[in-house]
């Protein structure tokens, strides 16, 4: 089974459960593809075999976290920073499962109020903000670069930028939204995640309960 | 006025005359921006003064040449590398006048059969390279990684990898094409140039025609 690995602290679990299902021979034949260079490292260093999209263009499976689901399980995603490479396994993959508390249920994407991030060319990243800005204008978006902890720019494993967007208001259309967002010359990707997701585990004070499209 | 300064054999030819007027005094209150680092070079070093579309969002003007040039005045551009950086200057237009050879007219997109370049991220690039071949198939397309002088891979201005589509045939429907290049994730820019020229400026055997839109 080729398996896409996610990125993030519920991603993490993930990976070292695998590791350990893998250790004790409980799974066999797991090749798994990383969505980041910090998963990577991880998987790595547990055990996991690992290949990337070159080799294995289709995953059976991927598994990740989420920063929002709205009720038809689209997703914000990257405030991890991982977007892209996220996005790339993800997309290539038959099954797409995400793993959640209940804490990141939202009604619209957008609607935490905290970052949905832009990946954008680091080459007059201001003029890709202020394009961002005005394009959610309505839903009251503030755009802000996203720094390190040194006060630098992050840097993506890209070499890019991050623009993170927080909203007043939830996206209206996310689907247009996107669209929109992907038309700006600059930009390398986003973090709405849409029609993705073929089931979504949210976990909660009452249990677990398994949503699926 | 803001004047957006293309890069290739020709634009250079157009920043030196700029430069010209400029110290002869024809020419006054000119910012140039410049769509690469080459020609930032060139134009720094002829003393036009420069900034950046983070500062002037919005030009006046820009010139640039162009590898190919259809009937309705839709371009190829890229061969030079500097694809993205060109298609976010000159998008932010108001005028953009393209200045070619006659032998740069082609009867549909692709069919020079030079290269069309797709700037991609360097993760995964044999993946997207495979996926934009199979988008291409009707047209005879061979995709291949951009190598410098040296044999290693040529890294564009934002650090990314260009992978150059060869066309047996023009690609059909370029409107089209261009949507299906930008939705695979990985994919920073392409070089299709689409209802972006105002005005052409073809230079033939028996003298300069100007077409516009």
């Amino acid at each position: 089974m080729v398996l896409g690995l996610g990125t993030g602290s519920t991603a993490a679990f993930v990976v070292a459960r695998i590791a350990e299902l893998l250790n004790s021979g409980q799974l066999k034949d797991i090749v798994g593809i990383p969505t980041s260079k910090r998963t990577q490292e991880q998987a790595a260093s547990l055990g996991i075999p690992l290949s990337i999209l070159d080799n294995y263009p289709r995953l059976d499976l991927a598994i990740d976290g989420a920063d929002e689901v709205d009720p038809d399980l689209n997703l914000v995603k990257g405030r991890g920073g991982a977007l892209l490479r996220e996005k790339m396994v993800e997309a290539a993959s038959d099954k797409f499962v995400v793993v959640v508390d209940d804490t990141k249920l939202v009604e619209g994407l957008g609607g935490s109020g905290l970052a949905m991030p832009v990946e954008v060319v680091q080459f007059c990243w201001k003029y890709n903000l202020v394009r961002l800005e005005g394009l959610f204008k309505e839903e009251g978006v503030e755009a802000k670069l996203r720094l390190d902890g040194d006060g630098k720019p992050y840097v993506t494993d890209n070499s890019n930028y991050i623009v993170d967007l927080y909203f007043k208001t939830p996206i209206k259309d996310a689907l247009a939204a996107g669209k929109e967002i992907s038309a700006f010359e600059g930009v390398v990707e986003h973090g709405l995640f849409l029609d993705m997701a073929s089931t979504v585990i949210v976990a909660g004070k009452e249990g677990v309960e398994v949503k699926t499209k």
